[in-house]
């Protein structure tokens, strides 16, 4: 049986703490800054906290490091600066550090422990998913997570972890990572943001957004199965300019979305 | 009981015929210039067919011209010419014609009869539908179906129509109906495109473009119940700077997406 510190508490250690204490792994602490987070997810998962970096437990066998990119770099200067410190009875974590951040290199972490890696669930967590869902272990069982480490067998502990709530892993290299994040920006941030242009679009209208979602469903359900390639549909792919050129017409007093409408068509038409 | 004659045998003819056939009425004639087309339609829907424009029934309730955008104008100047030629035995329809684009103004038809409409079903019908379907009529209960007549009386009849196979149907008029298809445009086609271009960058690292799809469809249904701006996710709504010029750095090989990196990553952070 495993021991895993969470250091972090926010939506990604929220779930994956849940997840991975549904998969049977003991939660022994939960590390964060803002106490009340700390105590919050602690609560959650019947274990103990801290917000002093210097009373994080030594000797457990995984520490996940799950907090905002930007901060991961605080984390590691303080645990470094804390071993530094440290006298016989204090921090020294000999376990496996990992982080869990799709844009951040597994090398951040090689000043800190002789064991590491990275520990990257592919999604995007919403706050209250948690309360929508009967088991976040299901959440987790399609989610991709994708793994990394500096050796064979820290390899092992992460594939086995990852194996152990979702069915959807994958061993990628820091390289491959980075690609994977910036394709993930492309399929749902700027997704995301072609719905909210058409929302924008729609107000002009004084049309519903609803109107477009069982369109916007059914496009995305349509390339579980095909390449989005194949599925391509509309204007820019027919070549049909009369349509195009009446768009842009009506673009014309948003010039930030005509410029979008302009450069998408050419690429998808190319 | 009312009396339907299809224009058209694609896509949007089959799945339109097969569910007002399952609604209970009666299409009586499938017309399409491919005889092979309007064959096969006829024998899904029992019926009739012919590919002579001439022979196109009289008398019928509703006549629904449903093909392609460009093919519209065709279809109804042959109509028009039809009934400058016709002797009293011949085609003189009386009946209600509509059309179903969501990019065509209604006025295309006025020259065709006194009883006209559009019938606008908001989706991209796959060719395949039909057969992984159990019922049509299921596929068409949410589909949006914008409604519009040059009068009243023809406004009731198709409101009935669509009623009686979606339960989401509006009365648009030409402006707003073009207004929505732009918006389906970035919504759904632009969505789309977004997924392609993910999937050629996953292509540079070896990566399948499998892992992304449990992101993709969570993306899409996170709309159902919140506005796609409160949603919206990445590196471009936190003002990640050091991410964004890094993912510019991995997309100076591809020039094209580099532009709509930059263009959409504005329109997000303003």
């Amino acid at each position: 049986m495993k021991n895993i510190v969470m250091l972090g508490a926010g939506n990604v250690a929220t779930h994956l703490g849940m997840a991975l204490k549904e998969a049977g792994y003991n939660i022994v602490q939960v590390f964060s800054r803002t106490e009340r987070s700390a105590s919050q997810l602690a609560g959650r998962l019947a274990t103990e906290y801290t917000n002093d970096i210097k009373k994080i437990t030594s000797g457990a066998d995984i520490y996940i490091i799950a907090v905002k990119d930007g901060a991961i770099t605080t984390v590691v200067e303080t645990l470094q600066l804390v071993r530094q410190l440290a006298d016989a009875t204090s921090l020294q974590i000999n376990g496996l550090i990992v982080h869990t951040s799709g844009t951040i290199s597994i090398d951040v972490l090689k000043d800190v422990s002789e064991n590491i890696g990275v520990f990257y669930p592919l999604q995007t967590f919403s706050k209250n998913v948690v309360e929508t869902r009967c088991s976040v272990s299901l959440l987790f069982k399609n989610i991709p997570i994708c793994i990394e480490a500096n050796n064979k067998s820290n390899e092992d502990i992460l594939l086995n972890l990852a194996g152990s709530i979702s069915e959807n892993v994958h061993l990628i290299n820091t390289q491959q990572r980075k690609l994977l994040h910036l394709a993930a920006v492309f399929a749902c941030n700027f997704s995301n943001h072609m719905y909210a242009v058409a929302e924008d679009i729609l107000k002009k209208g004084n049309l519903p957004f609803d109107m477009l979602k069982p369109l916007i469903i059914e496009t995305a359900n349509k390339i579980e199965n095909n390449s989005p390639n194949d599925m391509q549909t509309g204007p820019a792919i027919r070549g049909d300019q009369m349509i195009m050129v009446e768009h842009l017409e009506y673009l014309a007093e948003l010039p930030e979305y005509r410029e979008m409408y302009k450069l998408i068509s050419e690429s998808i038409s190319t």
